[in-house]
């Protein structure tokens, strides 16, 4: 086998990041392979448009699927986004025998076992470091270097757009409206911020990563998912008298045979390391039997990060190719055959503490009130703050639980939300705290 | 081809460890690979001690040569340790054509191109995870995730006894002695410590490292060491007050085309998540085109840790043998005739901030005579602390430089301590701070 050629579907940023690094380290990948990975064809619905990148002649198409039927091409890069077309052309570059690249994670998380299902039956490598913690090499770790150990839990901060607000709104103090839309005048935000503040994206990256670690089949909707648009100021300055910092974090354990998969805002210690990633930084922290814990830093998203780790996909394969080992990993860690059907525990099932905020009416008994609620769910207060600033006639009550249910938790507070002396619907955020 | 078969030499802490996971995870190995890795043969001195596994019958042997020389066992384990007999060993199995996993750097950094050499002439691969950072993915992330990066830094704390020295000293302000005596009583330090304190295990693993990223030769005698028994309370209450922590660090770095390769206590800002990596831990962060930055942490050392990295080469080397795939990549990231020879500067060529404590006796007119050496060097100042605190009639001084040239800083400072007003030898530590 002589060179590899490549082709790119879709050019925007990361696309236009990937040729680039494919263009300017054209030697540099030489010297990593052995051969040059020759990048053929771009489809792109522009072709006008200057990406401040010398193509070749003729390189620049519109229709994508002259690139998956060109039977010169090798490894397809999939970085069209979304979810009809792009499976579309994935499958079909499957069925013309092709390696695929992809870094489509809502595909990835709600379509995957087609995919992975449909690269086995022919044969073929179907890559994605890309789709979960740009650049950092998660997919990598779990598929290869953690090949000896059981997964035991993964924590991560996988939305640079949400850590991005979050650090805003802590070290400034301001709303998440302002927080939000300096995101969007920075361009770290979408007009439509929907997905990424919703916690959606990083819902599909928890799925594609527990299904990598704990070899099972990816289900998107039994993912608890929970944005951070109703975080306020208020609740990240008591955090942080707790010794708390607010993050939304992504959450996945395997506990007895069980999975937890879930995305919320969640209280960590200041002191731990998760704590001090700001900004658009993401982090995961990996536990396993073996390692104890390991933890990847680096940009989860952005042009050339995100293209790094396409082109790191593309190396495997290109190698894969070079040596006849395509197959050589299997897509999720384990052998197909040896992929489960894992239960995933039901939000209601999660035991874990909380940080309860109540507005109430500054009046004796009321303390009382609310912590018989919780008593009798069988909720047990760790500590109480009340704080005497005002507001509307109200003061705020602040609670930290020991290890509770999230169903006698939700029960507790609807029944404390319907005092006469609680002036608000009470808020609830989970606190991680390995400490307790 | 259908099990494979691995020997391993020597069964001390982490060639146990190894030996544990492939026993107890036999199964999980089998669905990572799809087939079984049998631990075939086991050499040690000692085959009486219980290690709290069970051997089958006959594995355990203590003539280590029998196990390169067993024509059924496909990989080699070298968990010897030290520079003759597991050299010997590891060319005697790669003369045989098998595949060797090591984790020995002291062998690797001062006579890893004679292996390197050894295996690329006899086409079998030789793996290293192991050898620098414990579990954390240090090699593999540099040789295939940043395939497509040109790596233009790496900066780390290898060390894990190091760092729990430093932040003892700095949590409870006790002396070095102290720190020390405790890591030996916790089992982090050795009876005899120089190999870590003095920072030449640091070196090692920066040697291989460097080789690695840069895909060059290098000579471990060309990295400045610099260990931290000399580093003092004081200096850290100091470093405290100006926002910086004092680390261990392997710092490397390409500028200019020629490499930055040194270990020495160094001054890093509180902030920096370096900063935050306390006791044991070890994190590593790496610069390089494309990514921007990248952190590693986890355990560096201990028997688990390390040998959850060994097994992950085991795991890659079956692959390979299981798809024909030996040499798929090349020992140092880049292809053998790609390495170069990139020239290492010599540590008077650096420039870098620094940290001064002089000892003077309070009189007017010693700030002046220091300042005075310094400025007639082009050092230039950017801050001057002066304490009020007595000790022998002296006080410290201290003072934080712009951007200097270590030769001009040596000199300098020799000149200053032949001065009559200052009592004893000037304490110098390098800072590493990208803000200024």
């Amino acid at each position: 086998m002589g060179e590899i050629n490549v082709g790119l579907l879709g050019c925007g940023t990361v696309g236009t990041g990937v040729a680039r690094i494919l263009i300017e380290n054209r030697e540099l990948l030489r010297t990593r392979i052995g051969t040059y990975i020759n990048l053929k064809r771009v489809a792109d619905i522009d072709i006008q448009r200057d990406r401040g990148l010398q193509f070749d002649e003729g390189v620049l198409i519109t229709d994508a699927y002259q690139v998956v039927n060109d039977p010169s091409i090798d490894i397809i890069i999939e970085m069209i986004g979304g979810e009809s077309i792009a499976k579309d052309l994935i499958l079909k570059a499957i069925e013309n025998g092709k390696q695929v690249v992809t870094a489509n994670k809502a595909l990835l998380a709600s379509q995957g076992q087609t995919l992975i299902r449909a690269a086995a039956a022919k044969g073929v490598d179907l890559a994605f470091e890309a789709s979960v913690g740009g650049c950092m090499p998660i997919v990598k770790t779990l598929r290869e270097s953690l090949a000896g150990n059981h997964i035991e839990s993964m924590i991560g901060i996988l939305n640079g757009t949400c850590n991005y607000i979050l650090t805003k709104i802590t070290d400034e103090g301001c709303p998440f409206e302002t927080a939000l839309a300096e995101a969007q005048a920075q361009g770290y935000a979408e007009a439509d911020p929907t997905l990424d503040i919703e916690g959606l994206d990083t819902a599909h990256k928890i799925a594609i990563l527990a299904a990598l670690g704990y070899g099972m089949e990816i289900n998107l909707k039994d993912v608890y998912t929970e944005g951070i648009s109703r975080i306020k100021p208020l609740d990240i300055e008591f955090a942080d008298q707790f010794g708390y910092k607010i993050k939304l974090l992504a959450i996945s354990k395997i506990i007895d045979q069980a999975v937890e998969a879930r995305v919320h805002p969640t209280m960590i210690p200041s002191h731990d390391l998760l704590s001090n990633v700001s900004g658009t930084l993401n982090a995961i922290t990996i536990r396993a039997d073996a390692v104890g814990e390991i933890l990847l830093y680096g940009h989860g998203a952005g042009m050339m990060p995100t293209a790094s780790a396409v082109v790191s996909d593309i190396v495997d394969l290109a190698r894969n190719l070079l040596f006849g080992s395509i197959g050589r990993i299997p897509t999720l860690s384990s052998q197909t055959s040896h992929i489960k059907k894992i239960p995933v525990l039901a939000m209601d099932e999660i035991r874990t503490h909380y940080y309860f905020r109540f507005e109430a009416l500054d009046r004796p008994g009321v303390l009382s009130k609310i912590s018989g609620i919780l008593g009798r769910y069988g909720i047990s207060i760790q500590s109480v703050h009340q704080k005497g600033r005002k507001s509307n006639g109200s003061v705020p009550v602040v609670m930290l639980t020991h290890r509770a249910k999230e169903a006698d938790v939700r029960k507790a507070l609807t029944e404390i939300s319907g005092l006469d002396v609680v002036s608000a619907q009470p808020v609830l955020i989970r606190i991680e705290d390995e400490r307790e």
